[in-house]
């Protein structure tokens, strides 16, 4: 009933993570009639261009527009290159950098360690953390994995591999987020809020 | 601090409906993420085969694969040509399809009457309409335009046109959805499931 291109369109639109089949065809129906005609070629132009126009900076592994030599963060001579905060995506890194509370550097694992899915850290760019560390004058190292429990043990085994390293490591703060509610905050966050209790001056 | 090709993306992604800036670049970093390496080429394919593909059936104006002289229902010699039901989109031709319950032929207006977008009678394949309940042998015409204030004034528009013509002119029954609850119906809907009560034999 549904002729072949809508169909093709419709199930391309559905591996993308929560479209669903209603969703996708909303949106094909809609790329059909919409008054901006030229949508569905700039999309398929910027889908193109994807790939091909993105790299991944050699020291930090974030990513970069592609043909240049280091990302924005590491080319800034302003960055302090004695601190590392660790993260697991790139889009972690633009969430850091929307705070404008971060100065150091970063480096972006690709990844959690998950034994369910099969990652260990030779999958993720650990070995190359750990040469940055040892050969630039490193201070400090901030662990902000993801406050779950892959990013949890990603977090405990890099602590252990920079043990060896004379560097301080950090993790982010738990606790009750701005703006909640403690009647909602779910018990671990509040257990968290509780046992890591500080001192008002 | 996004590297140029990403945000081309995210904006693209940004302009369909439902799809904020956030939305949009978690669906961009699950692209360059995905193991499914070639899926954004696979939706860009898709995207740009999308229109070129597609036309509409001259008779119904419903969508069909190009190249075709008539779409799928118009072809089919065991749907009746007497009755024609009378929709605002090609999705809702679908979403009637899949009810299994409809034997009959379509029409589609592609939109509804707003005179606050400015769209009038001679946007929508009214003419077409009024054509060929003259010229075919139809005995009814089914108005399913959508429940709301452009569809019923559309509804109103076309009982109108089609008063001068000798067939008959129904209206898709309002009342309370299948599955719903009595207590959560809006005033509308209860007070049109009212007025619209039914004997029970």
């Amino acid at each position: 009933m549904i002729p072949e291109p809508i169909k093709k369109l419709i199930d391309a639109f559905s591996r993308l993570p929560g479209v669903g089949p209603k969703t996708a065809s909303r949106l094909v129906f809609f790329l059909l009639r919409t008054s901006e005609e030229t949508l569905a070629e700039t999309l398929a132009e910027a889908l193109q261009n994807l790939r091909a126009g993105i790299d991944y900076c050699p020291t930090c592994f974030n990513i970069m527009e592609a043909g240049r030599s280091q990302c924005n963060v590491c080319a800034n001579p302003d960055r302090k290159e004695s601190l590392i905060c660790v993260v697991e995506d790139p889009m972690d890194v633009l969430a850091l950098e929307r705070t404008s509370g971060f100065q150091g550097k970063y480096h972006v694992l690709h990844g959690a360690l998950s034994p369910i899915e099969g990652i260990g850290p030779d999958d993720l760019h650990v070995s190359e953390l750990l040469a940055r560390v040892q050969s630039d004058d490193v201070g400090e190292v901030i662990l902000a994995t993801n406050p779950n429990m892959e990013g949890d043990a990603t977090a405990m085994y890099l602590r252990q591999q920079l043990n060896s390293h004379d560097v301080q490591v950090t993790r982010l703060a738990r606790g009750l987020p701005m703006g909640g509610d403690l009647e909602y905050a779910d018990q671990n966050t509040l257990l968290r809020a509780l046992l890591g209790r500080k001192n008002m001056d």
